[in-house]
């Protein structure tokens, strides 16, 4: 058991630490919580007991009323089941209500009451409700594996099994959450609501103020926060929308905090961060700075281009890929910021002196053999992976049963996406659930259905060929001991011939019926020999394609089987070296961080203070997008300091802060709380310097940037006169 | 004798104060600063006494040691007539001696013994020698005018009969200062060092270093400093440039303050600032801020864009217009900030409340109908002006023999330039001297003769023409009100013909003489009916076009006329009802600015420190202009915190600081130095947010920008090993 000594093990079981190196790095599990010495917590500031953030008994706490919403972090902050997070958390189900005649999206929305309150097709909210460890049961089942494959398989059996049993429970949604890349496996046991109806979103004008020219950036002064509402079945069963459902009664809510925040107070980041790297060797961290990143830029930049380029000069075509050019956009803007983190923080340099610190302490150790050995067993599967690692990264474009690998990104052709999701459901559909990829079992179905159904509204053909184009001759230009079959059988002979390529895909697109969404609805569950009647040049290829990324994904299981067995040995070398805890990578399982209100120094001479005020913010405003305050905002400015919500030392409505916090994507929506459990604001982003912060905590700039929920109250009461829900937050 | 009350009385006749409402604010003349309680300066930090910095009696002081080079400010530092100023101020002698094989401009210049320094053929210093109270007799002269032009006419040869007679002085180059538009009239004997030599440029990379995207801004690591020599005969007397002369011998100079300078610290900003525009009444404000920018924003935009299209691709066409270009962005940049600044600092509107309450003070005094009539006369001027301000707005970006209209910029055709001024030239050279145009009698021959020549290197026909053709559509375009005779008559036929236009230019510049510029130096002194005789279609534009500036030569000068009632009636009731010094505009006359190192809040959220240092400026360093630092900088970065000129608080050598000194263009290359009269840097820029301050001083925001000179010594000591130069600067 010594190795989950830090990670789950009792509270009562740790000699506890009372120093702390890096106070504010680590994005800590409940159950850590319980292992950190609680007078250095009470001396950051926290007034709660421990026990109340996380009771071990019950495998729930206050942590809890953080909940996960379709990819963003929320909180509960009402006994009726309110829930505040990110405007662009929220913004799918603005985008359903909207219409010309009645535009939420600009002039926002208010339910005045419970009745008028707007239900989402697509909107869930995942309640945590008991965390489980099992890696003995999983260890037990890998144990036996002949070959890494195999070990993969096993692994991926033996969490299914689990999961299958855990969701014979009433009401529940279960997962097996990877900690450490194996050291730990946990089951967690949530409870789905699937009734999630809009409450209140600013205008976009507040929501998205600074758009994509401040995303990343400080100093910020866009309102990104929104509110919705669960709903179950008069029994208190999850339940799709009806008109009948009641409130969900969460256990555990946020009340939040009039007294709001200021610099150097305490707070806590709760939320479900996604994923980091922390964990990765020096040597796999220098693929994603030399490789990854830099691929990421070109390719998306390239991309980007080719949208904007297709959709010149045509409103609607740039409405349909609006969304689209803004996930690539943020993913480009990211991957450059990478790259500058890498180097500013050098990190990988940084990386490699741990490294070795941690090779030569544990040489003089009876596990030396195996923890050396380790370090080389992830070092073999890199040099591997190194080999073909530029085709393996372009499929990877197509994200379709590849899970494990961290951070892709969809292709952003959706013809090529939904030709290989057809083709591959298609085999799928073939094998028991239980034998196929991850993603394609009976329970990913409406999952799919869903996605094939929104994407309707998002597809421009012009540019999606295009993208399209630019992958094929990306895969094309590949040196030869890395050419990929499909792609050389349809598309071969169009190597460096961009227009006759073009001029075959223009005919690909016209002769292939996938580019009507009802036929693609009908094909998505029918069989391949049915599919492959319809001599769909798309769908052709689609099966095709879909054989070279199985190919890629039994070199990925492969691989993954060593890892596992590798990466723990070398982490718990890493726990056993630090004497203390060492919070985990993250991996989309409830998390806090502890934290405190402060500015930084971005550059030479700049100093950035840690909150923003509404003065700041009609600073801002030019009266063109993104920069256009609603006028009522503007008008009531003036009489912001007067405002109960303004804060006395800024005198002024605070609009953002910063804090130390450990945060990464998916910490979207994120409550942002103080020492008594409070609600003080809601984290939205991290700033530009910090966005390498997924390899490493650099105390100088780790900074996450949050909306002070004095913001959103003074809207509520100021502007908008929700008394009604202002009473319901305790505030009237 | 009231009226000179504050501006040029003696100290002794002064009630002195003790209290400042704004201190930083004013660049102050040599005699105000007597006037200032020496109890305050010393509480400032000023430790000599204020003697020492100017002798009412002599004329002269250490103030006198800042001295004039070619539109820039500078100052000796060595009693061997070492002078110190901006690389950007001596740009032009590198430039004169930069060869393919021996490229000084990139790789910068150390002379490593006297003999090696460079000799310039344009470079001047102008040393001031006395400054004489003139304005008795203008006003004398002036009393008996029968009309407004007459009036002007008679204050213009008042001054020149000044200037003459003060000339007979040996060596002496004179000129009339006008004071608050006419309150006080000073005569400035100078005289004029005509060979300089260049000593000391770092490479562009220091000298530019961040170049026009760190231009107006804040953090700054641009070492703009470089080094020359004064030269005289070898019996004192100034003289061209022989090898037999000797280093002038200045009898004041900067010692260097080893001790640097840091936050807090008490520095004077001692120049040659421009022109200031703060005794402008808020109408005439309004026009600047309304008409004036926005319309050179326009323009300016307009022929940087024409500019960069007409020598897309040609890398030596771009090294032609490189520096024009330079100046126009520089000007575009700067309009962009004065319309922003005016915005932010509520300039207009804060002038409005002052001239209001100035009316209500002075409603209650026996001078109330004059101080009254005098506001309500500057409108009516104002009023008439803007009557036909676009014509003349467009006509005065030609500015030949348009001195009076402040601002200006050359119209950067070139041929239409050379045209214009021929034309005017031989009319002007068939009057008496005394009756010509300012900038057109005997003595401005040389300069005009200069230019033509100095204007080779920089003209490339199709961008000029270019620029020519917008220029004449700006023209055709005017309301018929407004229309111009001289464009009428020889383009209305191309109005709204742009192709057409441009066409026929083509013809113009292939038939005309005077793209050539052995043919303009020949033209440029002939009679105008041996010019007429040419027929050459640019020469007898120029004629025509000149006619047209003759009128609005002879409106202007009406116009100055009237001003030159009024303002100084209404400054001299500012100045009264300030019950202090009050500091008038800059107008290329020697000031003294005091201030403190310190930085600013440019926006919500940010604080900008004083200092910069070679960490951050390699922190900027991408190996890309402009931020490219030479690879032996960069090798000794890292030892810069142990060399003697780091700074002991910031732990590295500092680059830049900022003070709240009161600045304008001009100021580049103005010695700072500490209470001791000791040279802590030099001033070479203001901070964005700055801009607008010709027109109203905001202390919050107003900060200069100087060069560290340790970054220099550094440069000398730890880069270039220049041991002669440090000795002589007293530091070796």
């Amino acid at each position: 058991m010594k190795r989950r000594l830090f990670l789950f093990a009792s509270a009562a079981s740790l000699s506890l630490l009372a120093t702390w190196a890096l106070a504010a790095e680590g994005k800590w599990t409940p159950r850590q919580v319980l292992q950190i010495d609680p007078a250095w917590l009470q001396q950051q500031g926290l007034e709660l007991p421990p026990g109340q953030l996380w009771d071990e008994a019950r495998g729930t706490g206050l942590l809890a009323a953080a909940v996960s919403i379709t990819g963003c972090s929320a909180g509960f902050v009402s006994p009726d089941g309110l829930i505040v997070t990110n405007h662009h958390c929220l913004f799918g189900v603005v985008q359903e209500h909207s219409r010309p005649e009645r535009d939420l999206i600009t002039h926002g929305f208010l339910a005045r009451s419970r009745p008028d309150e707007l239900p989402s097709k697509t909107m869930r909210v995942t309640v945590p409700r008991r965390f489980t460890d099992v890696t003995d049961r999983i260890e037990a089942a890998a144990s036996g594996a002949a070959d890494p494959s195999a070990r993969t398989r096993a692994i991926t059996q033996a969490q299914r099994e689990l999961v299958t049993a855990c969701e014979k429970a009433p009401d529940a949604g279960c997962r097996v959450a990877v900690f450490d890349g194996g050291l730990q496996y946990v089951l967690i046991e949530t409870i789905e609501l699937r009734d999630v109806r809009l409450v209140y979103a600013p205008p976009r004008a507040i929501g998205e103020y600074g758009g994509e020219i401040d995303n990343w950036m400080w100093p910020r002064h866009t309102g990104d926060f929104a509110m919705a509402r669960a709903y179950v079945s008069p029994e208190g069963r999850s339940a799709e929308f009806a008109p009948g459902n009641v409130p969900y009664r969460p256990e555990f809510h946020f009340p939040v905090a009039r007294r709001g925040v200021g610099p150097g107070d305490f707070v806590m980041v709760l939320g479900y961060p996604g994923i980091t790297y922390r964990s990765l060797i020096a040597e796999e961290m220098a693929e994603r700075r030399d490789r990854f990143f830099p691929w990421r830029e070109q390719v998306f930049g390239e991309w980007i281009r080719a949208i904007e380029r297709t959709t010149e000069g045509s409103p609607d075509a740039q409405i349909l890929v609006a969304a689209d050019l803004k996930t690539i956009q943020n993913r480009y803007k990211n991957a450059q910021g990478q790259v500058a983190g890498f180097r500013r923080g050098r990190i990988v340099e940084r990386q490699q002196e741990a490294d070795d610190r941690l090779a030569a302490w544990a040489a003089d150790r009876p596990e030396a053999a195996e923890v050396l050995a380790a370090r080389d067993g992830l070092r073999d599967v890199l040099k591997e992976r190194l080999e073909t690692w530029e085709r393996d990264f372009l499929l990877s474009l197509v994200p379709v049963g590849l899970t494990t690998v961290p951070g892709s990104a969809g292709t952003f052709s959706k013809m090529l996406y939904h030709a290989v999701t057809i083709a591959h459901l298609a085999r799928e559909r073939a094998k028991p659930d239980a034998q196929r990829t991850a993603g394609f079992t009976e329970r990913d179905l409406p999952r799919l259905r869903d996605r094939a159904a929104r994407e309707e509204k998002s597809t421009y053909l012009p540019a999606d060929r295009e993208v399209f184009a630019l992958y094929l001759e990306r895969l094309l230009a590949l040196p030869e001991t890395q050419r990929v079959p499909s792609v050389e059988q349809f598309f071969g002979k169009y190597r460096g011939a961009p227009v006759a390529l073009r001029a075959h895909l223009e005919e690909v697109y016209k002769a292939s019926a996938l580019t009507s969404a009802s036929t693609r609805e009908g094909l998505l569950e029918a069989p391949e020999a049915a599919l492959r009647e319809r001599q769909d040049p798309l769908l052709a290829f689609g099966f095709a394609f879909d054989d070279d990324l199985t190919a890629l994904r039994a070199r990925l299981a492969a691989w993954e089987g060593r890892i596992s067995v590798h990466r723990p040995t070398w982490r718990r070398a890493v726990i056993a070296h630090a004497g203390e805890p060492v919070a985990p990578d993250a991996n989309s399982t409830l998390r806090v961080s502890f934290a405190h209100v402060k500015g930084y120094s971005p550059r030479d001479a700049v100093t950035y203070g840690p909150q923003t005020t509404l003065a700041g913010a009609l600073e801002k405003h030019t009266g063109e997008e993104p920069f256009d305050l609603p006028e009522r905002v503007r008008a009531s400015a003036a009489d912001a300091p007067g405002s109960r919500w303004a804060d006395e030392r800024l005198g002024d409505v605070p609009i953002g802060f910063l804090a130390d916090g450990d945060t990464t994507g998916g910490n979207s929506g994120s409550p942002v709380v103080n020492g008594r459990g409070e609600l003080v604001g809601l984290n939205f982003d991290r700033v530009w310097e910090n966005v390498a912060n997924d390899f490493g905590y650099n105390p100088a700039i780790a900074r996450n940037v949050s909306v002070d929920i004095r913001y959103m109250l003074w809207m509520l009461d100021d502007i908008e006169g929700a008394d009604a829900l202002l009473k319901e937050l305790g505030v009237r």
